[in-house]
């Protein structure tokens, strides 16, 4: 396993040329929030923004619209029942991530069914939360899609791989990768990360960290770094690495670390490691 | 008495362990918030969230649910008046908390019941504000629970006791606790706490602090004493004890102390005081 | 004319006896905020609460509740078309505001009609803003209330008083002052009050303050200072001269102060006066 | 072309009149913000309160009433199926800006119409974002007004001109100037602009300022400097310029410069530069 570092930061996070727009930094499309978790998919769109998506668009129940806005009216909002506009969005997505706070519901899974069998040849998904868990529940009717970064913690990927915590060896893990085709971001007190050729380890992260709404931040993150960054496989490495940078430097003085906290720490961090 | 102070901090606050995720620090409840008292339980959660709560879910009016995502989206909302989910929910949780901005309506006293009536071996309740009021008001209908924690102000406490206020002495409330099997926090100028074998005075706590909300904030700092720390009744203790410390440093500087100033100030104190 | 001086805030701003509670500061209610001026309210509530009201209920339109609660969680919410519920929160107020926001509609005038009707003994009533222009406007029916502070701009004086601008001499001020036995806290570059027997000049304030939303922050915190202090005419001086020392100290580093900073500001500043 | 310099934010800048309300500092309009992307007229107000306009009111979906009073009480709303009440504001405006999130949709497209026609001798328009895409479908149906200000990017500048982004030269862009006697501000990397006579080139500017939203805070700003400073062809080219100045001085920290933190910004910028 290669370990994760500084240095991959400073390869991951470029410079942004001088020259560029909105659009240079990715159409991103997040999917998520049903009437009770609506603040998961709050959460990952402030982690987007602050990550540097360069546009940011929400489908999500309307209920969530109001809050959504009230913290970071940089993003666009879509009501997740307007099958039309929802259509049209996720046509125009350069990443896509489903699934924080998405639920279980019937709805939430022809939404996923939608991402997945509309996928386009240039888009990358991100599936996280209860989206991995539908996926599970729903495996021999959804095709693996490819370009996708699947963010299970323990018990996810338990239903997603049918490995019980402690038959998920890094060697049954990769097994599964490479059968499957995914990138695997498996989250825990020391994340890994398996991609097709290579296995990585996340030496940060602290327990103060360990509280409602991490991931729903870091999927956020995951998504804005592979709009922005050719090297899919660097990106996702360098997010999950810089959530846990900034997180074990909060924890410093905080006993417990707020996720939307880390948010607005992302853009001072990136710029101390771009090159 | 024994007299609150540092020490109690330092043996509650444990240093969180390595190997550890948001369900190791507990699945809190809270229960309140009307039409009218909605900032109350919004209040709570932000306690909550910052006290480190593993995870906070609120029931309460539909009408919060927006403000409550807007200040804090860590927390999960159930709409009060769904009996399917708030069944699931509350058999779910480790401790639950009812009452801030409750109010006492039929639909404020049937949640009351069904927290008490749906109480598990290995739960906790903490009953604060219009939930004691509601109690004392159904006396004979509602059995007092176990693993309870009742935070009165002096006038709940007269409705809940039937001791006007100067009755309210060491003896007589400690014969009630026994009586009734409960933990009690009076609060007053000089919180004085009565559990099964011990009684204690805060010595903290200033005028700055008497304000709307903070008894809101103290009842979401308990809940997630209690959810996090073994030692239940040193976590109660720590937790009145912490309450005032954050108060009585913000009032040296303010004439008044928000609430919502407090609970942004739990973690760097909690930082200070674990061991 | 007396010019308003730091003195007064030390002879104004009591320091808070050790032995209180939220009652002790007084129990305000807010009126005012329609459909389309609910930020004035918002904003005179903000005041309340920092320049240290105990309970501040406000009743507005259901729409303004939500970012009502967003933005500060310590206030309660009427909605101010429920007659029953308007009623029993307006017996029990110690100082009422109307006006911020209110608008000119019928509802607007039956509500302010209601509140001067149902003056208690022990109530103080501010009016400002719409209030004001809707007073003069029904001059003949509603009788001059006892107890009250009017806090018209110079066009709402003009309504109200029937003087032009430039017949707002300081006599003719007087004379309509003992005439109807108000105070008036005539804003301006240079506000002046006309109590009982005594004129005040305030020497601060400056153009950066010149911005919407100031007038509803100042209206709140003079209604917060009279709950709290016995004092009602230095509490009233020393509110609008603390308003301006805020604004001064923030027009230094600032083209325009916004009200809602002063808010932030006003713990602060009692502190350093009180005695 | 001219260049842009700090010398022309001092002589735009103006020192405050010791003597003057809010009235003194503009009456300004906001139309746009539909069901999808109210976040856009959110970001404008800001940026128009921020930068000193003295009265700001907003035309908007109703959905978006709530955050916007969430994050920026100072401002007013109304509703903009409502057509009495946009009558009377668009009456009573002094500057008008149009475009942040309006739309395409037909309920847009006739609120663009009402503007234009509606407007006043006395009174500016900025036409902004979708605005200019409906104005640019609806060549012939529409006059181009005069005392307008064109805020287009380079895809919008094509929808309008008709031509392509090579065709956008300086001679080509000067000659529809002249044409329909419209002021342009032509945005991209280095952004120009067009007046009667003159032609500015804008130095600053920074790539972390390529984010969604960035574009509605500058509009709110022209739309500020224009009602409160007599000179109309500085106060737009001191808008532009210190939009980037600001940006280009948060860019040093962040590797993504949020918008709103722009609008934060703007008082204590606009303080250094005051004469």
């Amino acid at each position: 396993m290669i370990e994760l570092s500084n240095e991959l930061l400073h390869t991951s996070i470029r410079k942004r040329p001088d020259e560029s727009h909105k659009g240079t930094f990715g159409r991103v499309v997040l999917i998520g929030g049903n009437e009770t978790y609506g603040g998961a998919i709050i959460m990952s769109a402030e982690a987007a923004v602050n990550a540097g998506a360069g546009l940011v668009t929400v489908i999500t129940a309307e209920k969530n619209h109001a809050p959504l806005h009230a913290r970071i009216p940089e993003v666009m909002v879509i009501d997740w029942t307007r099958p039309q506009e929802v259509r049209s969005v996720l046509k125009d997505a350069d990443v896509l991530l489903i699934g924080p706070g998405l639920g279980l519901g019937a709805h939430s899974r022809s939404l996923l069914q939608q991402v997945i069998e509309s996928q386009q040849a240039n888009q990358w998904l991100v599936i996280d939360g209860s989206a991995i868990t539908l996926f599970a529940q729903h495996h021999y009717e959804l095709a693996f899609p490819s370009q996708v970064v699947f963010t299970p913690h323990q018990m996810e990927w338990q239903r997603l791989s049918g490995l019980t915590i402690p038959e998920q060896t890094q060697q049954n893990n990769q097994r599964l990768q490479k059968k499957w085709g995914t990138n695997l971001v498996l989250k825990s007190h020391r994340t890994t990360i398996f991609t097709a050729n290579k296995q990585f380890i996340n030496p940060l992260g602290n327990p103060a960290m360990a509280t409602g709404g991490m991931g729903d931040t870091l999927a956020g993150m995951i998504t804005a770094f592979l709009a922005q960054f050719e090297e899919k496989e660097a990106a996702l490495c360098a997010a999950v690495y810089l959530h846990s940078l900034i997180g074990d430097a909060l924890g410093k003085e905080r006993y417990v670390v707020l996720p939307t906290e880390i948010s607005q720490k992302i853009p001072y961090y990136m710029k101390q490691f771009e090159q």
